[in-house]
């Protein structure tokens, strides 16, 4: 009746009922990570919310960084911005679906969720294909006026006016803010063609 | 012979034999945290780390936050950079402390690690003073040229520059990187000024 084990990474041919059920093991695994914190994560907990015995959990996903790795997977689409082609708002728009993820998602939770859990080589990996998702869109727009290592810094400076508020005083950057940083990137990439001329 | 329960914060009158044991177990509590994550921090860890059995950690401290706090009352002096009075130099500086204690005291993981546990409320209040210290010396520096919302962005932005790829990636950014943060934000203030003539 249950999957057999070994299952945490279904093939295209897997039973009908091993994904319904890692489908709501995934979903609740995720629900428990963003209202509960990673700490809450935990076999019986999961279990509890997607209304399967413990047993069953431990089968397929032995240890609790199977279940975050889980959760994370239920994540879908991360937020982004439409682009519009004015570049100025189009970064903004992206920083604030940013900060929409933070309070429609919790992605602060995920973040440093997955950040405690990095040790773990499955969880890395995931978290280095989420995080490069989630940035790609504003590589892409930095990088139309900027390279190398400014590329990089700005990058991170402005992944960090949303991410750094959030994770260590569990604050939002208000519009002010947000554009304060765009303006801060945008101001510095003239100046610096303008020494260049 | 053992302290009683309730000594989560003792005064100064308290038994010398608290004060040692709430000090051994601060440690290894730490050490876990920094060595395995917080979801190591268990009191069956940290009490074999430590030396004490578990009856005596649950005595004075029920609950894992419990041990989180006192890890993270363990951290001691956080890492700064001493000024020179060249701002360029000292921010680069302070950054560089900052990137160090990452390498040496694992700050990526007790920033994570608290946001993992903030809607405990003692957790955030003690996280919210760690974060204003480390941030401080920074936050001075940059008030020195930018003020309202530019100077709430310039520090989460360069903040961000080491704890972003840090925390998203487990990497840390190279000289050039932390250089070129500094720069954007020196040649925005510049830039800025010569506007307002």
């Amino acid at each position: 009746m249950a999957p057999g084990p070994g299952d945490k990474t279904p093939g295209p041919g897997e039973d009908a009922r091993v994904a319904r059920t890692r489908a709501d093991v995934s979903r609740a695994a995720l629900g428990v990570l963003t209202d509960e914190g990673s700490d809450a994560v935990t076999h019986a907990r999961v279990a509890e919310l997607a209304g399967y015995s413990k047993t069953t959990l431990y089968t397929h996903w032995p240890s609790r960084v199977d279940l975050i790795v889980l959760a994370v997977d239920a994540l879908g689409e991360l937020p982004h911005h439409e682009r519009t082609g004015n570049l100025r708002d189009d970064i903004i728009g992206e920083l604030e679906a940013f900060r929409g993820g933070i309070t429609e998602m919790r992605l602060d939770l995920i973040l440093t969720g997955m950040a405690q859990w990095a040790s773990v080589e499955e969880m890395r990996v995931i978290r280095d294909k989420i995080n490069n998702s989630g940035q790609g869109q504003m590589r892409a727009m930095l990088g139309e006026i900027l390279d190398g290592a400014e590329l990089e810094a700005a990058l991170s400076m402005l992944t960090g006016v949303v991410a750094c508020p959030s994770i260590m005083f569990g604050t939002l950057p208000d519009d002010d803010v947000i554009a304060a940083a765009v303006d801060i990137v945008l101001r510095s990439a003239q100046r610096r063609k303008a020494f260049k001329r």
